[in-house]
């Protein structure tokens, strides 16, 4: 690594939407000088080389050997494996973080593997996402303005925590801090449960022997509502697994919700689902006018 | 009405969004020569008077003794009261419609009012939809390119089906053909019980102690699949309990399918996980793709 900051090498497992994009934005932000891509898929590691997102295609886990920085935007579940591999080869100076949805598995699975060199392992999740995939998806501004959360081993060294969210904040995203299992509870409640219901509403109408009438009449609300249903199915299983626990519990939290809102529909009691129908309407506009306070200037890192 | 389609006297009750947008859709189409605006709100009628939305506040049920059509954009629940006030003022040769999102209770609400002049009422639903409100919120455009659900009694006058339906054509709208309960079927499907599960999950969160921490981090998922918690609140609690059979039926089997994903990610089933997001993911594309084959070339009625 330069002193000034800016990475030599860095290497990127998953030439996607967010490995993608975080290379694309480090380059524009002149922040890195060499990026090297390995993908499962030969072909979007060439089209990766393609588009200008990587310089060069890695054949193996031993492209790390060179690499000041490792990012794994892979699915979850393979994060053991892809460490595993590249234990051997990884430098004493480098750090390798990643861009998974749950962090209490990936910190896990780094002890696991890494074990005396975990301190080298700086975990965190860019919140920003999209239903597209595959490099063509990347692009250089994804970041700009979002949050990236990081959420540091208490092994994880200081000055490796340090150049990890120098880099998302290169990439334009505004640092945040948790602790993985916090992080992981946050969001079992404001994502990954709002993925699995929309995955169950469209699987629940696709199934019914009348769908092709019911999806003549869906419309934008029904489009919105559903969106996240356009994820990666592979990359939501992973998520889901890997954040069973809290994800189970803010799924019994909820169809209790709904198993009250059923009683009181049942009774057509109309001012109780009034009251739920408004509360909601209400926390949803302030929360909609926060963001928005929040965005009026240029996001600056303020949070960390 | 003039011999050539023109509407002479419209009397809309509720002048905003969808009342609000119909008037000014069919003033640009030169297919109206004079709005009468009646709502519950005298500020919002002076406020669509300003806009140039109605020509005229009607005080009274009397203002429709000229119209030639009425349309009632009034929350479901209020369709027997209005129908009842505007009765002994409705010549015999005005047709009557509505724009309710739910038919089968309109419908049941006309015969009992209106009982042997019901043949004057012809109820619809426009699938246009936005989550604001008010006169301010109307605009011309709003059903160009959407789907209008006409939604006939059998003992609607054929020529006032026409009417209704060659008024929806002028504002750009595609004329659909249901059954009332078929439409509410369809409906609480694709709509009401998306309408419930996003309003249950803000309030589910907005009720959780730590809900601060939780909407910090929300993102556009959750935006997008919240959007239509924003919407009235009123509104929705007359079209829960006004389909609430339907709905119930849907809230069910939506039930079901949750209780069968909870199991699976409560075992651990990576593959059956995926099977569901998958499929949901494939219908999902499907349908995005017909309907953006559908709306390639400039819409027209074709499918009456």
């Amino acid at each position: 690594m330069a002193t000034n900051g800016t990475i030599d090498t860095l290497v990127i497992y998953g030439v996607g939407l967010i490995g993608g994009s975080f290379a694309l934005a480090l380059k524009k932000a002149g922040a890195v000088r060499h990026v090297i891509g390995i993908d499962r898929s030969p072909a979007a590691a060439r089209r990766a080389l393609e588009l200008g997102i990587i310089d060069a295609v890695g054949i193996g886990p031993e492209a790390v050997k060179d690499a000041d920085m490792v990012l794994l935007a892979t699915p979850v579940a393979q994060t053991a494996g892809v460490l595993a591999g590249l234990l051997p080869f990884l430098g004493e100076d480098a750090v390798v973080t990643d861009a998974g949805s749950t962090k209490a598995d990936v910190a896990a699975a780094a002890r696991s593997v890494l074990r005396d060199r975990v301190g080298q392992f700086v975990p965190g999740h860019p919140i920003a996402g999209r239903e597209t995939n595959g490099p063509e998806a990347a692009v250089g501004d994804l970041y700009v303005g979002k949050k990236f959360v990081v959420t540091p081993l208490a092994e994880s060294r200081p000055e490796d925590v340090d150049r990890v969210t120098d880099a998302w904040r290169a990439c334009g995203a505004i640092i945040h801090r948790l602790a993985p299992e916090e992080h992981d509870r946050v969001f079992a409640s404001v994502s990954h449960l709002p993925h699995l219901l929309a995955y169950a509403l469209v699987d629940d109408i696709a199934n019914k022997p009348h769908a092709d009438l019911l999806f003549q009449y869906a419309a934008s609300g029904f489009r919105d509502f559903t969106r996240i249903a356009g994820s990666s199915p592979e990359m939501w299983r992973d998520i889901s697994l890997a954040n069973g626990a809290a994800l189970l519990g803010e799924l019994d939290a909820y169809l209790a919700q709904l198993a009250l809102l059923r009683e009181r529909l049942a009774a057509g009691d109309g001012a109780a689902l009034e009251a739920v129908y408004g509360n909601a309407q209400r926390a949803r506009r302030n929360w909609i006018e926060a963001i928005e306070a929040a965005e009026t200037p240029a996001p600056q890192d303020n949070a960390e």
